[in-house]
């Protein structure tokens, strides 16, 4: 009797144990809850911890960083999906990161990862995405985090590529974390997953959008506009995420959400901030 | 005769020279059009140059980067107050940065200012910060530019020395630029003016929020939340805003978009990316 209660009390303390050590993984996107983007990014990472998701109930796009302050949000359970437990929340992908460790999870995850967004996130991209901006906020609750981006817009688009991407670069990040202040900016080039060339390590394209707002007049003759704009890499570095991803490679950007430009510092102490002389 | 027309001519076009030569300038926010922290950052550029406003016609606080994506946007005039034009659009600050260069102003402004924000975007709040999203899309689009925040959430503050360091420090970027790829974030300690000790040129303090979502039930007995925090800063160098701030200094944080964390480029070289082998 004795005998036996110990054995089941080792076995169980094992079992928890063991269940205790596989990783807790955030997922969230900015796409919203029903993207299949995001239903491959879980099951890319499904097999390496208890994966959780809590996205916007809505399409984010280009929310950036933006958060919920003048307005409540909601946070619904949406059911399960075999041995993952789904929510949507009212807020932004960076509301949805901040709620899902509050009021979800009660803990810091082991990774936040975002995405798999329909379209790219490269280059100056990295500042208007939704997707970037909560694995940016996951970053600063000192959680390894990444976002990965699909260069093909389409909801029907191949995931193949993308989400055996995904699974080894998540794996990595699991096993040898990220330097502190660091995350991933992950970027799959729109190719058949068997011509990928294989990753680059890259550093931020210097690229821009040209706007050109597109004038309309409504039904009551006032005027309204829409946001459209062109593309343009103005850098020709072979070291970029841009020139990876137009050779078939997979860019990685690591990223920082320490925003200082040290190297200006010392020409802004040379400038004179003597207020009475001016006014 | 022939005398007096070009006589007539060399003066017209002297003029016209002068009043081209007056720099324009472009004056935004994220507290929308009728907050008086913008009322105030106009009147410190107004002897600067040719000022227009284009803001927000509603409060965008903590609106990040964020654009408009997915609707359309509204663009009005709202007056003339003196010599400037007072625009108001439906988007957010980065929008509004967007749209006035290629609706109103036509070309480039030779400086974009934001604020004076009711409230501070120091450390991790440049992140979240409508303000300082508003003057990092200047930047972007190669305008000196330049977000200023004060440390006072109360719309009855005393804005007399936000107004004089906004000025101060505004002709200083005029007359001299700013080095490529970078803005400014300055804050302004909430103190009396006589009692600011000058300007410090700063980095950015490793600080951020510690959420905690307030739980609560509608009428109907759904629960909905709001997003609350304490400010934490874990940084405990000389030579931030943070410290700046704290001893009665304006802070200056040149801030830079190129977010690439050049440091951890070697560490991710080392990983191994073999998608063949994990899956």
């Amino acid at each position: 009797m004795r005998f036996s209660v110990s054995s089941f009390l080792a076995v169980f303390f094992y079992f928890r144990r063991v269940k205790k050590e596989r990783p807790v993984i955030l997922v969230t996107n900015d796409d919203g809850v029903t993207a299949p983007g995001l239903h491959a990014l879980v099951e890319a990472v499904q097999p390496l911890g208890d994966v959780f998701v809590v996205a916007p109930d809505s399409p984010q796009s280009g929310m950036g960083h933006a958060i919920t302050i003048n307005n409540l949000l909601r946070l619904d359970k949406v059911g399960m999906h075999g041995e993952t437990q789904w929510h949507q929340c009212s807020g932004t992908p960076v509301d949805c990161v901040k709620i899902a460790i509050d009021k979800i999870l009660h803990r810091k995850p082991d990774l936040c990862v975002s995405g798999i967004n329909h379209g790219s996130n490269s280059s100056i991209n990295v500042i208007y995405s939704g997707t970037m901006s909560a694995a940016m906020e996951g970053a600063i609750e000192g959680i390894p985090s990444i976002g990965f981006s699909f260069l093909n817009y389409s909801l029907e688009a191949d995931l193949t590529g993308p989400k055996k991407f995904a699974r080894v670069i998540a794996k990595n990040v699991l096993e040898h974390g990220l330097p502190e202040g660091t995350l991933l900016n992950v970027n799959i080039p729109n190719v058949p997953y068997k011509e990928i060339k294989g990753v680059k390590i890259c550093r931020q394209a210097m690229a821009k959008w040209e706007e050109e707002f597109d004038e309309r007049l409504d039904p009551n003759k006032r005027k309204y506009y829409w946001l459209t704009g062109k593309f343009k890499n103005y850098d020709h570095g072979e070291d970029t995420d841009e020139w990876a991803l137009a050779n078939g490679y997979v860019s990685i950007v690591p990223v920082q959400f320490d925003f200082t430009a040290h190297h200006a510092i010392s020409f802004l102490n040379k400038l004179n901030y003597d207020v009475e002389k001016i006014s």
